[in-house]
């Protein structure tokens, strides 16, 4: 089959773009559609009946594009509005929760498994309960990091407040014997050098988003909705409520797409700057 | 979730243990019902109609004991028999041959990829076709190996037979600068050892099995089907059209269950021994 359409890809903010540079090298033939609400951002503090009203614009504003798949590339969003979403979509709509579960799972070996997310993630224990659903046995650790968020966000990963923020933010799970660290939200992937440094190297991290796009891979199969001419050149589109300039500085540096025409849109209640 | 119905997987014959056997690994809380037509193996060389014909009425069989999920663990019906079966039934249905197509796109670093399987699965082109609607570069070397099933199911992979009949059909393959090679049939994994000897540690051999199980896992969370309940013990079934007692044999040495208790069962004109 041969489908145009897009997949869509929704975050909080630039987090999911982690999502969408795995999806560049898995699914080549793919345009992609992407939407961060970085006005908003951070999600992980807002109550969930926000964050749900707040998903659901993000999902309305990408559904006027005809995209073929919803990928939910923000784990505040998933733990909370996954699950309604999917149900009144008729299109597949993927979260990042599970596919970081199941990887989590495969990497352990000692069964104590650390999850670092948003306090809104944290909360919702959408990790712990998935975890444990599937591995009864499994000693986990969960962590809010609400710092971390901000610092990707205002594209300051590489200063030494970040080295900082992230190793006395980490410092509780050292004595945890950890062997496997999930990365639950979709920002995080941008920090992981610090996060792999203080944790060490014996620490295994998973990243959500690469998992995910296994997933949206298999299910282009499945649904039978893979693209499978490989067009000259793919017109990715990129939309954010908040800075233009600022979102590209961060997306030109993480996805090197060369030059990206990011274009701002209002949602909702959005005030733009 | 807590569903307590089973996963079904049905064969030619002994073949899809290999994938039954990660099952057991990957999804330890799920119970399963295997069904191999042993009595009419192998499938590969019959005309595509024919097997069409068989895996439906193995099929049949698994809907009678309310299966929640099929997995065609046979890429000679996959090949032929999966889309009509899948678009007929309510319940997700997974095939073997777009799982290793997948893995083996992933793991090529040159793009040079084999393909072995029956003649059956050969002839379809099935993966050629995938391959190649994927990844268009991709140089795709195929290899009926009408022999190797035989072997498997005669429990004779030990064998110094078996030895020389691997070694002499997989020689065209060594000129062609294959980095992987997809063990294109369920019963090729059985076989390994003596392929991986053949083609050398530089060639990655995909099994197709393996991937497969992966896809399971995720469909069962897509589709909120997975069974959380970690029983103490779980019932599997297994059946066979063919001697019990051979099939019986092979799969304690695969499967190392401890005694199973296979079940002979006819289907359609099956002629028992």
């Amino acid at each position: 089959m041969n489908n145009h359409e897009a997949i869509g890809f929704i975050d909080s903010g630039v987090g999911g773009l982690t999502v969408v540079k795995e999806a560049l090298k898995q699914l080549p033939n793919e345009r992609l559609i992407y939407l961060g609400d970085t006005a908003r951002c951070p999600y992980g503090p807002r109550p969930a009946e926000q964050v749900v009203q707040f998903t659901w614009e993000m999902t309305n504003f990408l559904l006027e594009k005809n995209i073929k798949m919803l990928v939910i590339a923000c784990n505040t969003a998933t733990a909370v509005a996954l699950e309604q979403i999917k149900a009144q979509l008729d299109i597949p709509v993927v979260g990042v929760i599970l596919p970081g579960t199941r990887a989590a799972l495969k990497a352990t070996k000692n069964n104590r498994v650390g999850v670092i997310g948003t306090a809104g993630t944290i909360k919702s224990g959408a990790y712990e309960q998935a975890l444990q659903a599937k591995a009864p046995k499994t000693i986990v650790t969960s962590l809010a990091c609400p710092k971390f968020v901000p610092i990707v966000e205002s594209n300051e990963t590489h200063s030494s407040v970040a080295k900082k923020v992230v190793s006395e933010t980490l410092n509780p799970l050292l004595l945890k014997q950890l062997d496997t660290l999930i990365l639950g939200c979709t920002h995080y992937p941008l920090l992981r050098p610090l996060i792999q440094n203080v944790m060490g190297n014996q620490v295994k991290l998973i990243d959500s988003g690469a998992e995910t796009v296994s997933e949206v891979s298999m299910l282009l199969d499945y649904f039978d909705l893979a693209n499978s001419l490989q067009k000259k050149q793919l017109s990715h589109e990129f939309y954010t409520t908040g800075s233009a300039k600022m979102f590209k500085e961060i997306a030109d540096e993480w996805l090197k797409l060369g030059t990206l025409d990011i274009n701002q849109i209002r949602l909702g209640g959005t005030h733009i700057e």
